[in-house]
């Protein structure tokens, strides 16, 4: 296909959903308050946001940040390697290597460039890289730019993913081995089994274990330590990367390690470090503010789980199919995309904000919507969501009783409710 | 090489210039003052950031950032595709678009990552892209990823890439061609003869001209609209590219067109876009107010050629080799990289800082101190950044005179200095 026909393609596909008025992509936010926002002059309830412990509008972090700009100015008016490189940086380095309990730690601008950067500078074409199927697309594109064998294995299998290690190291001896998985999956919300996978390390100890935490940092592991502390295989972790645009209120991402010769080598040699700006300091005081809360407050993770644990159990009360949802992110599986599409909208006009991911981004006819919860998320919120999640539910017949054929198992509640009877626990 | 001996070798290297005391990256910024930055204890003339401008520093700028903190919070939350999209990323794609002079634009979080996702979107494996040699490499990693075939010409040779073009449209007849090239390059400071490419457009209108204008951009054509206007090309150029991260005062990076089509295409499947989070407000609003800033004060702009245009002159009455600079960026070509360490170690003792650029950033035996100015820049301080630089172009023998081999072409001025008369024009 030429530019020109590819271009057509896209433009026909979301013309048609734009025009049924059900486009949920890109929709400007107009104001905003953490839990609510608003929208084409609607005010909602976001359940869609990654800022999993609200402190993007904590009064400590956006006093320093905005203390920073003026210490600091607005930009970095440079890379970090020639004129943009802060001691906040170093201080944030130290930081977060303390946090994850890693020696060092190399920040860059984005976690798209943090993994683009650090397998570009770890794999070369010799390599063979073993991925968790739903692993982060910044993983797909920094491998695919090494020129790299990939190999993926099936979700969170394995037993799978050590085979796959045993037939790389016997085929490829010359080759390093790397083994990649997200700490939590950023669509599914489920954890990954780091328990399992540092066996694997454990057994062949010259692989190379990667980790992309980002959506695990601040939200599991000791306050918030992320995933591999959860797990306790923190020492089985050659390389954990982490983002700065989920709990720790900023955009940017990092990588830890032990191996400080490793940690200077991806310094002085990732093209995304060496080529782009520095992360400017505004950004870059967030997440030391962020990191000095979540030291002193770690009742704050202890919240979010509480809102997790409440929201997943009264996912389940209404019926609905959230997969092995084990974190603040819980999909709610619907089917078609253009029915996931109808759903994002009757909740935009029900007043929540929330967006559907559908295929590719996950299976054909596995179309989900993402919900995700926040620590600051108030009861009435909660509870007014539910409700919508409920009414809307029954409506669409997404429901797992709506799913059964068989008129036994048909959703009970449904007969109730023509009766005018329907009770819900949680209400 | 496995991935130790890679880590080796370059830590070897490093340690070998950090041990000589004379390693000038990732040097920590303690404080800054825009013209004026403390590292180690010193308090240094900064001669290398790219806020070309200064209006990193300017009270608006960072007080329209800092009440952004405030109103928006630390962190976007989000991608823009999902729920990290504010009004403000499209105010600002409608303001970039009319100050560029094209119809429209779309905004990424970095300026990398807006070549990488931007020609990851418009390239395939059909296409050739044909590329001054010296473009930016996140360029040349953006085509990297895509398999197409890159071909470069001869920097700044419109003629060889006039050649190229047609060899390219004759052997490869399904493919598009792509025609890249920077409006200034980034450590020459050398502007691009769009003119002359420009041409090659008009000739082959079928072939797409993409300027990547990050250091044009603030700096040339009216009022800082970039290379293009500079020399009324505008309307030649299928995609002009910017960052935010020079004249700007902030981070992050936009492509404008006017093929609306074309851009709702690159908003939609740019991989760096969907999967990144959104750049936060007070990086955003920072450029609006920028914007604003360019729009009424256009002296700025001029301010910026004034200076620049006394330091060439000054280099050159110093006998400094600046290649052909026609920017605030002006190069001085030292030669040998252990040359370039230490004459930057010496600005560094004397007050100033500015960095080398060594092999491969520019070819072997060409290794250069790259100094950038800006408008912002005091005459006490210009006076005395050519105090030092004239006293070290001496010390280091790396004027034009000191390369001569003929006595009666060498430096005069060092037999006038001996004498005890030694004066410089600009003193």
């Amino acid at each position: 296909m030429t530019l020109r026909q590819r271009c057509d393609h896209v433009n026909a596909l979301y013309s048609s959903i734009s025009a049924q008025g059900i486009n949920p992509y890109f929709r400007p936010i107009a104001k905003t308050w953490g839990t609510e926002v608003e929208v084409e002059g609607r005010r909602l309830i976001m359940i869609g946001s990654n800022d999993y412990l609200g402190l993007s509008h904590d009064p400590r972090v956006m006093d320093a940040s905005a203390k920073a700009v003026y210490e600091w100015g607005t930009g970095p008016g440079g890379s970090r390697f020639l004129s943009g490189n802060m001691v906040l940086h170093h201080q944030l380095e130290e930081r977060l290597a303390a946090f994850v309990g890693k020696r060092g730690a190399v920040v860059h601008v984005t976690g798209f460039s943090t993994n683009m950067g650090a397998l570009g500078v770890l794999v070369t074409p010799a390599d063979t890289v073993i991925c968790d199927r739903e692993n982060h697309a910044s993983i797909f594109e920094g491998i695919k730019n090494t020129r790299a064998r990939l190999v993926t294995f099936a979700h969170n299998d394995a037993a799978q993913a050590m085979q796959r290690v045993e037939a790389a190291k016997a085929s490829r001896p010359d080759g390093d081995v790397f083994l990649i998985t997200e700490g939590v999956f950023s669509m599914s919300g489920e954890l990954a089994v780091l328990d399992e996978l540092a066996a694997i390390k454990e057994a062949h100890p010259d692989i190379i274990f990667y980790l992309d935490d980002a959506h695990g940092l601040g939200v599991f592991g000791r306050g918030g330590r992320g995933a591999a502390d959860h797990f306790g295989i923190t020492d089985k972790v050659d390389f954990i990367m982490g983002t700065f645009s989920k709990s720790m209120a900023s955009i940017g991402g990092f990588i830890a390690a032990d191996d400080e010769d490793m940690l200077r080598y991806l310094r002085y040699q990732s093209r995304t470090q060496i080529f782009s700006a520095a992360l400017p300091a505004a950004n870059t005081v967030a997440v030391l503010t962020c990191l000095d809360i979540l030291e002193r407050e770690p009742e704050r993770v202890d919240r979010l789980h509480e809102v997790t644990m409440r929201m997943r159990q009264a996912y389940r009360d209404i019926g609905l199919r959230i997969g092995n949802s084990a974190s603040p992110i819980i999909p709610i599986i619907i089917g078609s995309d253009e029915k996931a599409f109808q759903f994002s909208r009757a909740l935009f006009e029900a007043g929540v904000f929330a967006l559907p991911a559908v295929y590719p981004a996950v299976p054909r006819g596995q179309a989900l919507i993402r919900t995700a919860y926040m620590s600051t998320h108030q009861d009435r919120q909660l509870d007014f969501v539910l409700t919508v999640l409920d009414r809307l539910a029954r409506e669409f017949g997404v429901r797992e009783c709506d799913m059964v054929a068989e008129p036994g198992q048909a959703c009970q509640d449904e007969a109730a409710e023509a009766a005018g009877k329907a009770k819900l626990s949680y209400l």
